[in-house]
Formats: C-alpha cells, structure tokens, sequence
C-alpha cells in the first residue's frame, strides 16, 4: 500500500522560468528515458517477482522512489511554465520574441494543461505502457532495469547541459546522481548471484538440448565486402563460460527458398493466385 | 546498402499447422521482444554510431541478421495458417473444435492478412517504433541490446515450450542459440572497454561537478515497515569503483512542499481558482 | 513524496485460479476504465493544481489510494495466471479443455510476463498515457474524475457478475465501493463551489462577450425526419441561470460553401490542381 | 442514415492567416478536447443506446452537428496555412521571421496533408479512438459528455485567448457558446432522471449487496503528514443520500503481504527462482 | 454541414446472434480497412481539395455515405452480441460452449461498451487517425482511395465467407456492392484526367530538373542469386509515356561508406566515442 | 536471406547542415509516407505472396532497396545534425538565432539520440506498423503499393522545395526517381495481369451471388443541395466492364430506424435503461 508526504524528495527552485526548458524536461517525465517509465516498471516487475522475496522488496522500493521523482519533475515543468504567455495581442504578435517563446514551446502546455505538467515526452506524444518490461525473470529484467537507468543518465545529463538555470542544474544533479545509483544496484543483483556467468544465457534455465548449441557463439558476419570486427566477441571463452567465441563470415543460407504456392479459393484474393 | 538471397537464413518445417501457434509466433516478429525491434535497433544505432567504427559494423551485420529471422519467422507463421478455415459453414458452427481453433486464433490473421504474418504482436497490437532504443551512447546501447536479446531468449524458450511440433521446436532452438550469442555479444563490447567498472555510471563522460554525488551510492529504502533488503547493493565498493555502497532507511524528504498559488487570469481556469 | 507499506490496501484471495478472469481483470488495471488511469490522473491534476491547496490535497492522497488499488489488483491477476500452463504436449493438444483455457487467455501472460500482471487492457492493447486528463480548471478535472470513476464501477460491476469465484467477488466489492465514494468526492467539490449553476459553463471565468451567447442555450435538432426529443434542456432556465433552453429544427446553415481554389505552385500537387 | 449540405454550419473567416494558429487550432479538431471525440462520442454512445429512445435520438442530433464542427475547423485551418511557404531559398534562410513561422509551424502541414487540416492535435500526434467513451450506461455516458465539452470550452476560450484575428474570435466564439449548451444538455439528462441522488452511484442498478458498503462513504487520507481536507466530502449525507460521509486518517493496510513463491519451471525464469 | 436521417441506410438483420461474429465485424468498422477509415479519409480530402471543385464534392458525398455505413454496421454488432452472457455462473463455468462463446468474443464487449459496437478492430486495437491519407494531390488522393476499397472489399468478401447468417450475408453483399463502386469511382478520376499516362508520376508538376531521370526507369535486382523477374515494367516504355523500363542486376553502391567521426564533447556519449 | 554492403546506395552530402532540415527529413525515415514504411510492407507483402513466384521476387527485391534507403537518409539526418547545439548557456540564451534553432528542431534529436536519425516522423511520433498493408490479395497490394509510393515522391518533392542544400536536392532527386519507377512498376503490374478492367473489382474472385449488383455501380448523391458532380463515374461502362455508371440523387434509406430495446439486468447499466 502507498502513502504520501508532502514535501518533495528533493528541492526545486527554477531561477528563469523557460517554456522551451519546460518542453525539454518533459522527455524526463513522459519519454521512455523518464520517471513514468522506470516507475510502473519497478512496480510491475514487483507484482510479478517469483523466487527470493528481497528483490520483490528492492523493486517496490525504487518503484516508490521513482514516483517521488515524476512529482518533483511534474513541479519543476509548471514552474518553469510560469512565464508563458496565455494571450496574443496585436502588437506582441509582431514580436520576434513572444514567437520565439511561442515556437519553442509545448502548445498544449498552454491550451491542455494550463501550464503543467503532462505525461507526454518532448514531442508531445504521450507515454504509452508497453515500455514497461516485466518478463518475470530477474536477469532480463535486470538488465532491462540497469538500460533504463543508463537512458535516463544520459538523458539527465544532456538536459544539463541545456540549462543555464542553476536551480534546475541542481535538481539535475540529484538526478544524475540517483541515476548513478539505480545503474549499479541493477547490476550488483546479477552480481551477487554469480555475475554474467552464472546468469547468461538469460534464462539460464532453458535447458541445454532446447538450444542448437551449434550456433550459439559465433558472430555473424553478414556483409559482402567488411572484414569481421574483431574483438572480446571472436575469440576467448564466452561470458558464460559454456563456450569459445568464433566468428562465421559470408554465411551462406541454411534455409530452403520459401514458396506458399497457390491461395486457397474463398479466402479474398485475387484469381490469378489461386 | 543491403542485398538478398532467395533461401531462408534457417530451415523451416511445421508438420501440424496450428493457427494458434501462429498467433503465439507473432510475439517474436512484431512484440516488444521480437525481431522487428532488433533489426530495427542496431540499425539505426548503427546509423548513429561515432566513435570506433568497428562498433558500427558489429550493429549492421547483427541489424542485417535480425532481419533474416523476421524472414524464417515470417515463413513460419504462414506455414502454421495453412490450416485456418476460411469459411464458415452450417454444420461447422457445432462443431467445438471449429470453436476451439477460431477462438484461439488472430481474426486478422484470416480478414486482414490472408492467412500470413503480419508485424504486430500475439495480441495483435502493431509493432511501434517507439521501441527502438538508440541514444547514441555506447554502454547505454549495448545494456539495451543485452536486454533486447535477454526478452528475446525468454519468449523464445517460452514459445518452444508452447508448441509440440518437432519443426517448430527446431527453428527455435536456432533462435535460442542466436540469441545466446547475441546477449554475450554486446556485453563484450563492455567487458571489452574496460568492464562495468570503467563503463559505469553510464554516460562516464558527465563531469564529476554535475552529479550530487552525496546521493550516488546510498540504496533508498522508501518502505514505512520493511526492512532494508541487505546485498551486493547496500556495502562495498559501487561497481563502477568510485564509492562505497551504503542504505537509507525511512527517508526524510529533501524539497518543499509544492505550492503553485492562484492560476493567471485569462488561463482558462475556473474563476475560483483566480 | 511517495511511501509504500508491505500490505497490500485489501485482502487478495482467489479460489479458484481463471486465467481468462487474470485477461478480464487486465481492463481494471490498464484499460481506460482502470486503476493506472485514475492514478496518474490525479496525480498530474495536484501537480498542476491552482488555487485552494485543499483540492490539490484531495487528488494527491485519493491518487495514492489508486495506486494502491493497481497494487492489489496486479496481484489478483497473478493468482488468476497461477493455473495457467507453460508448455504444451502431445495429448493436451487434443483436450478440449486445455484448449478452451488457451484460447480464453492472453497468451503474452504465457510468453511476455511470466503469469504476472502486465499494464494492458482486457484485449492486451497497453494503457497509454493520453488518458490523463488534467486541464488545470478544477471544474473539468472534477467531472473528468466523476466520469472515470462512473466508468470504474460499471466495469467493476460487470467483472463481478462475470466471475463466481468468492474470493474475487469480495475484492470487487471493495473496489466498486471506493468507486461509489470517489464519484461522489469529486461532484462534492463542484457542490460546495456553488454547484452547477455556479461551476457552468466551464469555464465559468470566460468573458461574456467571447461568447456568442444567441447560439449558447438552444438543442439543435440536426435530423431530417425526428421530431425534436422534448425534455429538461429543450425548456425552463438553463442549468447555470444565465439563459433559457429552447430547440431549433431542420437549422439552415450559417456559413459560406467553402472554396480554396487552385493550389500554389511548388506545393506538390498534380498540374490540374494548380 | 447521413446527409450533407454544402455549406458550412458557421461562417468562417481568417484575416490575417497565421500558419503557427493554424497547428494550435488542431487541437480542436484531433486533440482529446476536440470535435473528432464527441462527434465519434456521441455517434458510438447513440449505436449502443439501449432503454428510452429519445436519448439515443439526442445523442445522434448532436453527434451529426459535431462532425459540422469538424467541418468549418478544417476550413479554418486551411485558410490559415494560405500564408505558410512552400519553398525555401537561398536569402530567406538568413530571415528570422521565416525562421520564426517555420518553426512555430507544423512541418506537416507542408510535407503530409498540402496546407491542409489533418486528423491530429497540436503537437501533430493522431486521434486514437480509445477516446470514445462510451459504456452503454446512461448515467456514465452523460458524465463523460459533459467532461468532453467541458474540455472543448476550457480549449476554446484559451485558442480565444491565443489569436488576435477577428474572424477567428468570432468563430471560436460560436464554439464556445455550443459547448456551453452541450455541457449542459448532458447534464439536463441527469437532472430529469432524478438528479445525482437518483442516479448516484453510477450504476445505479449494481445490487446492494454486491458493494461492500462499509466502504462506501468515507474519504481516505493517505497522507502521512497532511490533516485531512474538511469539505462537503467529509461529512453530511452522501450525494447518492444513501450514506453518510466520513473520513479515515493514516489508514492501515486491510490486506495481505503479497507472495507469489517460487516460479514454475519451464516459465523461462532463472533458474535461482525456482 | 451534415444532416441525419433517422433511418439505417441498409437494411440490417441478424438471425442467429454470434459474438464472435460481433468481433469479426469489428474490423470493418474500426479496421484500417474499415468504414471509419474511409469516412474520415474523403472526409479531410475534401477539406483540403484544391483545384476542380467537383472532386470535392464526389469527396464530401461519398464521406457522408461511409458515415451511413459505419451506422448499420454498428448496429449490426449490437445484435450480433445479443447473444452474449453478462454473468457467469458455476454451471456455466464448466460448460465447453460458454468457453467456447467466451473465449471468441472481445471482452471488452462485456466489460466496456455493454453490447456495443466500438470504434476499434477486431483484436480490439482503437482505430487510429494516421490512417488517414489526405495528401493535397488529387492523384496521390484518388490511389489511396482506390486501395481502401479494394482492402475494404477484399474484408468484406472475407467476412461474407465467415457467417453463415443469411442476414448478415445480405447486409456484407450490399458492402461489397458499394466498395466495387467505389473501388472504381475514384480511379475513373484518374481516367478523366488522362488516366496512368497523364497522371504518373505522382506529382505530375515535379519539374523535370529535380528528378535525377537516369534512375527514373530501371528496376533494381538486388538479390544476389535470384534472375530478375521479367514483366511489364522491364522492359517497353514506362507508364507515364516518359522513358522505356529497364532492369538492373546485382547493382554496385553509388554512395560513401558514412562515418560519423568521434562525439562531441558535451553529448552525452561515453568517452570512449569523444 | 539479407546482406549488406557497406557502402550506401546512393551519395549523401550536406553542405550547410540543418537541424531543421533534419526534423524534416525524418518524414521521409519515420512516417507513413516514407521508406520504412515501403520497406517494411512490402516485405510482408512478399513473406504471404501465393500464386506466381515472380511477384514475390519483385516484392523482396524492392524492399531490400527500400532498406538501403532509409540507411542514406538515416545518414543524411546525422549530417544535418552536426550543426545543432549540444549545450546553451547563458549569452547565447539572448541569441535570436539560437533560438530559432532550438525552437525549430526536434528536441529528441539531441535529448534521445544524441544527433542522429529515430524511427520517427517529422512530428517525433514513432512509426507504427499497422501502417504496413498487406492483405495477400495481390491486387490491393499494388495498388497500396502505388499509393505509397506516390506518397513518398509528393513528399521528397515538397522535400526538394524545402531546402537549398544541393547536397540535399541531389539525394532528394534520386529518390524522386526511384519513386517514379516504383509507382509504375507496382501499377505495371495490374497492366500485365489484363488491366482494370480484369483486376477490377478488387478482389475479383469474389462470386457474383455475393454481391447485390444493384448496387455496385451508381454513385450516390448524399448532399442535399448540390447536384450530383457529372464524370466518368456517372455514366459510361464501368473500369470493370462488368456494368454501366449511373448516379442517385438524394437517396431514401433501405433499412429500419435501429433500435436495441431495453437493457438486459446485470449489464451494468442505470435501472431507468431497463
């Protein structure tokens, strides 16, 4: 069960309100790099975890964190929406910087949401759910978990260099520093249970005969004229210690030439196919 | 620029069409964790890729791969539709079986598509591009890859456990062992700059200045009555070497409370509100 | 910011695991109608909240109850799904009541979330964030609430009656009477505000003379052969006192035929267009 | 059955064609504020209307003089990109006003549709028809009419706001005044079937004893902090005047700690979680 | 503006109700083949239709017609789901035919429409917007035209084939009927214009001078061990009249290898790519 | 099977590189009018071809170059990118022309994929699969095909207008020609399998007896007040050859008044509906 106190995690002070800087922020909320995102994850991933209940426990807990996280960010988009323009008069209409505001801006910040936050990214198109990944196996979703976080660091980062708003420098490097953390906290999971070569291939349950073990560690080279880049990837044992790395170059096919032959009558084609 | 040749990457063979099974495969061309996504994410990484080109090289041939699995799948789900009805009749509308394999199978699979594969997923929700993750960062890219094919490992051994036929199990051992290789791949491309230590925290280009880096290493534990969840996460080192590991248990918050005060005339609000 | 305690808000219990009840349940969670709606709702209409902090209050903390309500709900799901199979054999194929089950299912409950609950709706189709209403007019966002939380119960009801397993009957209980509470809540608000006739139209801050108020108060009766259909708004004191309603029948157009004429050059359009 | 009349319900005008007022006028039309909704709204809620037909009737009159709304906007918006440039040369990319009207415009509008409307909101994302709400239950139905044109009003006063053109603040005040009478038309609905007593809670048929009603009044605060909101919410009798209304400070968990256990095998998990 | 009458504009009867057939239908209203597609389609063709006014026209006719057709349509799904339960019960649960009745239907036409048409497709999927090809040239427009209705005949045609309702059978042949109409209405646009040879390529007012016609004719063989397949359109002269068809086999690059270089700094790369 | 080469199919130089110009080009990449769009359908158009080989040939061929198109114009994008800021600070935050820049790109161009091309529209808005049609009928297929592809060369020629970079124009023109080749080969293909006037009506294996030819060919007249347009459509031999075009002036419905009577109980509908 969730609660709520009313502070935020983290203080948010905007120096120079931006419209523009509003837009931008909003990829941090609603883009796939952003809070919603790592939020409902953790959450769903949470409802689903089978097997040791403490990982159950660390992802609701982050799931928690993160929601703090849209709420903060959710504030700092209104204030920086504080000095949008809600009206155009004739004269203003001339002024090449009301139309530089008005051009930069998230038009639905003003016609929308009156000046607040949406759960929508920088664009403007609104978060939508399937990016939340919960397999239901703690290595997958791991490492799904450790890619958000490294999304959303870099994400943080580039927003920081896009300010020159020193409140919003600040409440960035919280960001940037939580982030840091997730990355890791993600990864030390894997770690602690035997690091990459215990837990590759994911999942390491499937047994070994459902796999035509044949294939399973050559890089593919599939170009007609590049040489194969070597690398950790061609040679030595692989990551999870079952086999040697080597690399197949102009693979010919192993497969037939696909033919369906004729369309069947009734089934809404045209009659020279059938 | 990308060429073809007319046989299929693998060999495929299904000996009893099963519509539903073909339903169930469509999850592996146009889901979250199929192929399309793949192809489409180290394609277009690789369209973005700076730095040492081989990066760049390993992502096209690997794009150009994932390609060819859309194709065999593809020639799978058409060949498991050969036994969908096309018409209905009288006497058939009793027969629970009939029932049986039309419930159970995509609709669409009969009205939209002929009896092939379309690009969406095994609830028939169309693949969108959204899902192509692709930020130009390097660690971020590969974690994102790593995870992509870790999805991909989990359906596919989930799919060969959903099906009896022997055809089908064949193709997706293939799968799977590609997939074990594609997992390990993008890793050694981590392992290979120096591991997590030298990649972490991603992107390991932020200055040092921009990150709070009294929040970068402590796990949060946001729960009113659960205990820490104790592990690799909550002492020693931080993965990436440049702290220490520790917790926080029942956090205070750190920001006021959010106070946005009387909305602007003319914004549209109710005037109560003015 | 947000806290979680390890509880769930109401008590789970399935008898009976259904896992095409685990597919219906999905429209509670992720559909338009469900519990992730409502939460994010609320919670970007307090982040955008003006005016008296009461109701800024009140949408914060109902938002956490919601997300409270996705928690215990997610985990219904996953009791549904834990009579659900994972693989399928030779002579399961041919029982009719495997297939039954099968066919009833999502099958990405199977092969996407390892039988736990996923952020979709009862077709599978994800939430998507467009459904957060928030406009930042109290009075807008109080009836968008009634009207999510009139779609909640009529959903809740309909799933009652849909399954009878007592477990699922008794959580469902639950949760259509925090429905009957949270409609009212919010039409409470527009009560103590004056009511109707005080909150409409909305918004009540809009100038008289932006509106063109001979057009504001009569039913237009747009059908060539239907009489008018008499009732409270074809006559009496419209519901904000500002005007009288009335009916207008078989309404000439007001406007002009519209015309763009040719197209421009260079705009890429055929010859004849131009 | 529909028909058509050549000319426009409302007299269009524009004179001054502003490019940038014509992607914020597409709000109007494919935003979730704008006419496509209601008229796809009402149009669906009219095809499923079950009980006394004359609200079925009213439904499709004002669903028919939607998609006239739909019709002069489109106008509108096209006579607005009139201005907008087709070509780009040499000179006028050194031209800050160029520069300001194509950034401040949907590039769409020139590459896609021709300087034309299309079926998008402002930031250009499609209409998706998940937004037709419609439930087969009256009583929410009217509720999600009247929240649809409380958005559209909320939209229209602040386009009203956002342009200085007299022809289009003539138009939009034609709108403004039509949604005034819709909001209220619903509403009037609800006012004839006995007010919100009688058709509180929505549905208003669920059985008594499928609610567990010791539930059903009280406001939850779920705040750790914050005193609970006194208002009409927190006591007297209930709108639906079948209950009183309490509130519940600091509320406990009523349910269980979730725990699913151990993963089944072949679930493709890893093996730690079996 | 648009008018209604109160009258379906065909004929709907429905003898045997199916619910799975009422999903089925689905498709031809929600379905990017389906009717709200094409009505919405013509419908912003209109609106934006420059040049010869009575394209127009025939546009705005034949939309108003696509709107009857999404009506009897949507009927038709309302008595096809006459047949559907609303309450399950513990005799029933154990009945193969309620399974089998259950497990055909979308449940959100027990869940969220009450019995209803939805303005969605047959795996439930909302119809989105962007379905809608409105270009600005008439030629693109009317190739667009022509394709939805042969989708939409070949729908039609497949659905006739899936009932053996004679009702519905009759209502499908008019379907097919209109579509042949239709199919042919607009590409005899085409040929009043001049037909193929004056119309291609689309636009026919790209000046000569931004095409690079050496590449304008030949088809590109680009299999490595396929025969190009020889036809119309390798040999003769073109279509538009304008060149003479070709074949290129086994084609060589004409572009660079790309490189990127190395990241800025500052772009939130690792500093490996810097 | 699919290779690669690694150089690109066609040059790319930008001479002054234009982050403007690259949100612009990403239509051309990510939205229906563009190349994965072609690409990807006609794919799976060839993964579901029947009947005659060489059609399936043809359509895998084309799409493999359509492949190597999106990897030019990918690299075409990064280019233009090169001159966009990755950082703002404080003087140039009062610089009109950074301003412009900034208000005139894509803010995912520098936030999510760190200056290179996404898999999106010139709006942001990912592609969506179900934008790729392939119905297995081979008729419909060319003609969609056509239809792209008249889509793609009006946008590459509005493209061409958009900019004056001759690197620009140059790529832009070879794709304005292998855009004249595609529609033609698609539609040579109708030509060769007797024209029209055999392919038509789409699908033309449907039976005459499931047609109600009364119907099939005159062209109704919906509108009220105008005349019927007078064409090729209105009289003459149906493009079929199987009738003769006539037209219906104010047409009378065929079907009843709907009507779906009263609400079952336990439909979750209010009492008065009952």
């Amino acid at each position: 069960m969730f609660h709520h106190s009313s502070k935020l995690q983290y203080q948010v002070r905007v120096d120079k309100p931006s419209p523009a800087f509003a837009k931008y922020l909003q990829q941090a909320i609603g883009g796939v790099e952003g809070e919603i995102r790592v939020a409902m994850q953790y959450f769903f991933q949470a409802m689903g975890a089978r097997g040791d209940s403490k990982y159950r426990d660390m992802l609701m807990m982050t799931a928690t964190e993160e929601l703090s996280h849209i709420e903060f960010l959710g504030h700092a988009v209104a204030l920086n929406l504080e000095g949008a323009p809600v009206e155009v008069q004739d004269e203003a209409a001339k002024d090449p910087i009301v139309h530089a505001i008005l051009g930069g801006m998230n038009p639905r910040h003003i016609l929308s949401s009156g000046l607040s936050a949406m759960p929508v990214n920088s664009n403007g198109v609104p978060f939508d759910m399937s990016h939340v990944y919960a397999t239901g196996n703690l290595g997958a979703d791991m490492l799904a978990n450790a890619t958000a976080e490294a999304g959303g660091r870099v994400l943080a980062s580039r927003l920081y260099n896009m300010t020159d708003d020193a409140g919003m420098k600040d409440m960035l490097s919280f960001l940037i520093a939580r982030d840091t953390m997730h990355q890791q906290q993600w990864l030390a999971v894997i770690e602690e249970l035997g690091g990459m070569q215990a837990q590759l291939p994911i999942p390491n349950s499937t047994p070994q005969e459902h796999e035509a073990t044949e294939h399973s560690y050559y890089f593919l080279n599939t170009s007609l004229d590049e040489p194969t880049p070597q690398g950790r990837w061609t040679s030595g044992p692989s990551l999870d210690g079952r086999g040697t790395f080597s690399a197949r170059d102009k693979p010919e096919p192993l497969g037939q030439k696909p033919d369906l032959g004729k369309a069947k009558p009734k089934s809404g084609t045209q009659t020279e196919q059938q």
